[in-house]
């Protein structure tokens, strides 16, 4: 359970204050996360990696010479936003370039993937990897489905060792790539998690029982069964992993033994006895192994163990010398101190200056920045059932993450209608502000699709019918753009098709637009109750339940039930 | 919950073996615990720490080139032995004598003590330190009193950067004193943990609520409060240290922000942000701040600060370089490997050949050896309540010690007869590994007791009456020197006190021993029974009923009823 906070909100953001003022011998705060304080040589490699908060090591405490140049910090079990990730990235880069590290979930994947773009289109020179580890997400068939967990620190050694080496880009990247397609994990749960300011851990798993295969915050395994001896649970992870063996090895592996939280130290050092001999007995040398917490989910019960079958190549960099405020190893020099642009960190809001617009025009911003803030409130007294209906096949944090980007979105449309903006400006304001407080999967979604019917609303004028079908159909097809979900795969998409085709054809009919998004939104209402008829389900039934729905994405679905809410919005605020 | 293990009896010994397989490189396992790995310079003073396991870092994870020598691991949450102790200083003891530092408890005293005295004899020099830091376990007038927490850790670090500077034995125990003096921890704690093998934690707090001034092992604070807001949480530390700080001291201080277990880095380092910015607001500098898991208790919820106020001598010491698996602070080259005396451990038995004795004398070894057998037998069905009893006002230890001490105590005694030993022999072997075996303060009294009792009768006759009496008398006089307590004090001490009263009556009224020793185990057991009157208590109610009990020892007091099940033992199998 999670007791010692301030406020739920600002978890995060207070963490880190505190991390940053302890060790600011070794890094720096920027907005978004911290970058390393002593500047590398020029125009090397700059590794940054980044995800949710409450995997402490991951992510912030890799940060150092050798390791990671930069971790952006997201939200509790929350991708860090996009903006984030740029943010840090550019603070960190040193003109040679970045590689983005970061664990394979789809949240990350979305602001990982549009900071990329972003950072290219700025001219820097950006690659990505996506670590995918855990065995038990997917088959080797489909390893690139594999979710990424303790591997994620194999990887990242690797790379900031390549960096260190001064490999350019392409050769870390590859480097960071070998690494990844060699590192395999297997994981143990005993006991979930508590969020900041919830009651109840994100799932339960009866005394006597441990869930197989599950995620770090919790996600499905493939089994649960009796908790073993530590002789047979070193026998269990052994062998699963042995069955990854490529059959190019050699037999020497760098292998982690990581503990989640509540698992301690004394259990992690009897649980490595008895894999070490096991490993030892497949006639493998373990190479610099490490035991303790690497990377936890709050204060979870469980495990996980590591193995990176490393080349002679592999091996140097990962025994190479670091120096973060989690893992060290050897002796390392750090640079001078960094003249870092995080000292004078770029405003948060970087929007052109707003054009007034003619009264009639800020009359519809006025109506769009009402529709928001009602849409916020809906999102605050929901933000419970968003979290539950999440907790069923993922991390729990999307009531939290819709209720926080709905916020940020109303406040900066306000701000914007308040400075006579057109209802483009406004819509595109309330879109990046929802994609850069939100974060995670939801963040990048509602961001893209706000600013898509931005693009195609006019921003000096008052829209007419056929402007609104066109801001609706660009907003829908930036979700399928951005999401590649398909009507049918049971996420929100399943009520947002119908609600444009039906106002599309009330328009094409005739009607006038108010009367036709009423319509709409009664549709999509309707598609959205039939998709969520997933109820919630907490504790023992989750896995399974979640398994057999073949891993819906319950944030899509719940955004689902928002844009009917948003749909009712603009039924009473919306344009005539 | 501690789940990961596979049989509770030999949780400690099974991780240490994993431990020492992990950190090759910076110890190596010797009988008793571990010592460093590499060579210090000849005649440098040896840093020898340890205590109860299930606390790591502490105590052999701060081994190490400028940290501890060596560790000595005693079981969970139970002191090692005298054995173990006096194994690990001769293994660490380069000739320039030996400091061992350890938490202020009465199992770590009583055998750290024993063990000085037997090192002391053996022609080591050697000194010994109990820290003292929590300061809600005694007031300022009692300084002596305070158990020991996270402060080991300054005091350690002090100790042994004092010993890597080259300073002689009474120079490093000035220094590691000093550091003692001016270190003050004020703990809080949030759930209980549970032993390896248990069901339920060692104490419940309600929901909502906290328990100010716990203990490592949960034990009694001063109140129970609701779980306060961080900022709030932070003051109410802050404050209570710096009501310590001492008349003469600077304004440089190290701190440590110490996380129990389940209390996670996020939520520390949440934390130390409210706690550093109280800590400058009163015109502190905070030199070399850790924050992390220095000193846990499982996987109990809650956290400790400690704050030690430097001078310019202990801050040098302090920021001085040091390696070790739990804590390393800049780069230090290790010595030589050992050529360590651990590599040829000293067999466990280091007893004298057993001289043959005649029949009618082994056949009082083998009585002898039965009721040892009848006690263990006893202990073990005992062993639950025993560790409930314990639960009241300590750790919780105390019928998994005595069991195994009894077990071991029973082998060794008959072995011993079977090789046709004398019953002192047989007694002297009993207590020797009662004391080894089991640890803590229990194991401790129990080897005393019984090797005194060998010390009063003859090995090569039949004891008569007298003898009988002597052996009893010795026993009891052995106790109350070894455990300080009187009679009335609610320890074992009150019903042995009546026992060697009143078989000591009979047998000078002329009764027989077997007569005689039947009365007085009535009469001990009518005074174990009423001391006794201590019922069981956990969860809330336990801290109020230990304090207002004045902190009874119950690990003396089910030693009572033990005593009991001895004279039943002797009724039946004793001396004719």
């Amino acid at each position: 359970m999670t007791r010692v906070l301030n406020d739920p909100t600002t978890f995060a953001r207070d963490h880190l204050r505190g991390f940053a003022h302890l060790h600011a011998d070794l890094l720096t705060a920027v907005p978004g996360g911290v970058v390393r304080a002593d500047a590398p040589p020029a125009a090397t490699v700059a590794v940054v990696t980044g995800g949710g908060s409450g995997h402490y090591p991951a992510f912030c405490g890799w940060v150092g010479p050798g390791l990671a140049d930069g971790a952006v910090v997201g939200d509790v079990f929350a991708s860090p936003s996009a903006e984030q990730v740029v943010r840090v990235a550019r603070a960190a880069d040193t003109g040679g370039g970045v590689l983005l590290v970061y664990g394979n979930y789809a949240g990350d994947v979305l602001n990982f993937t549009e900071a990329l773009d972003r950072l290219a289109a700025e001219g820097v020179a950006v690659r990505q990897l996506a670590v995918t580890d855990d065995v038990t997400s997917a088959g080797p068939d489909e390893r690139e489905r594999r979710r990424g967990t303790a591997g994620d620190l194999v990887v990242l050694k690797v790379a900031g060792a390549a960096a260190a080496a001064g490999h350019d880009l392409d050769r870390v990247t590859a480097l960071a790539e070998r690494a990844n397609a060699r590192t395999a994990s297997f994981g143990i749960a005993f006991s979930g998690c508590t969020l900041p300011g919830a009651d109840a851990p994100l799932f339960d798993l009866p005394d006597g029982l441990m869930g197989v295969g599950m995620g770090v915050h919790g996600e499905p395994g493939i089994a649960e069964q009796p908790v073993a001896r530590a002789a047979d649970l070193a026998r269990l992870l052994v062998d699963r992993l042995l069955a990854e063996r490529p059959a190019d090895a050699s037999d020497r592996v760098a292998v982690l033994l990581n503990g989640l939280g509540a698992t301690k130290y004394e259990e992690l050092f009897l649980l490595w006895g008895e894999v070490a001999a096991l490993l030892e007995a497949a006639g493998l040398t373990l190479v610099a192994p490490e035991v303790g917490e690497l990377i936890t989910s709050l204060d979870m019960a469980g495990l996980s163990l590591t193995v990176c079958w490393l080349d002679a190549e592999l091996e140097e960099l990962w025994r190479a010398p670091a120096t973060s405020p989690a893992f060290r190893r050897g002796a390392v020099h750090a640079g001078p101190a960094r003249r870092t642009a995080a000292a004078t960190p770029a405003p948060v809001a970087e929007t052109a200056p707003v054009t007034p617009r003619a009264p009639e025009v800020v009359a519809v911003s006025r109506l769009v920045a009402g529709a928001a803030g009602d849409v916020r409130d809906a999102l605050a007294a929901a933000e419970q059932h968003l979290g539950d209906l999440d907790a069923v096949a993922g991390d729990g944090d999307h009531g939290r993450g819709m209720s926080r980007g709905a916020s940020a979105a109303h406040e900066a449309a306000a701000r914007a209608a308040a400075l006579g903006a057109g209802p483009a400006t406004v819509l595109q304001e309330a879109g990046a502000a929802w994609a850069d407080r939100s974060g995670g999967t939801s963040g990048a979604l509602w961001g893209a699709a706000l600013r898509a019917a931005a693009g195609a609303l006019p921003d000096d004028a008052v829209p007419d019918a056929s402007a609104v079908v066109a801001a609706v159909t660009a907003a829908r097809d930036a979700l399928v753009r951005t999401g590649g979900a398909a009507v049918g795969d049971k996420t929100m998409l399943d009520a947002i098709e119908p609600f444009v085709t039906v106002l599309a054809e009330g328009v094409a009919d005739g009607a006038p637009v108010r009367e036709a998004w009423t319509r709409a939104a009664r549709e999509a209402q309707t598609a959205a109750e039939a998709t969520a008829q997933l109820t919630p389900l907490r504790g023992r039934a989750r896995p399974l339940a979640a398994r057999s729905l073949g891993h819906p994405d319950p944030g899509a679905v719940s955004a689902a039930l928002v844009l009917t809410t948003l749909g009712g919005a603009g039924t009473g605020g919306g344009p005539a």
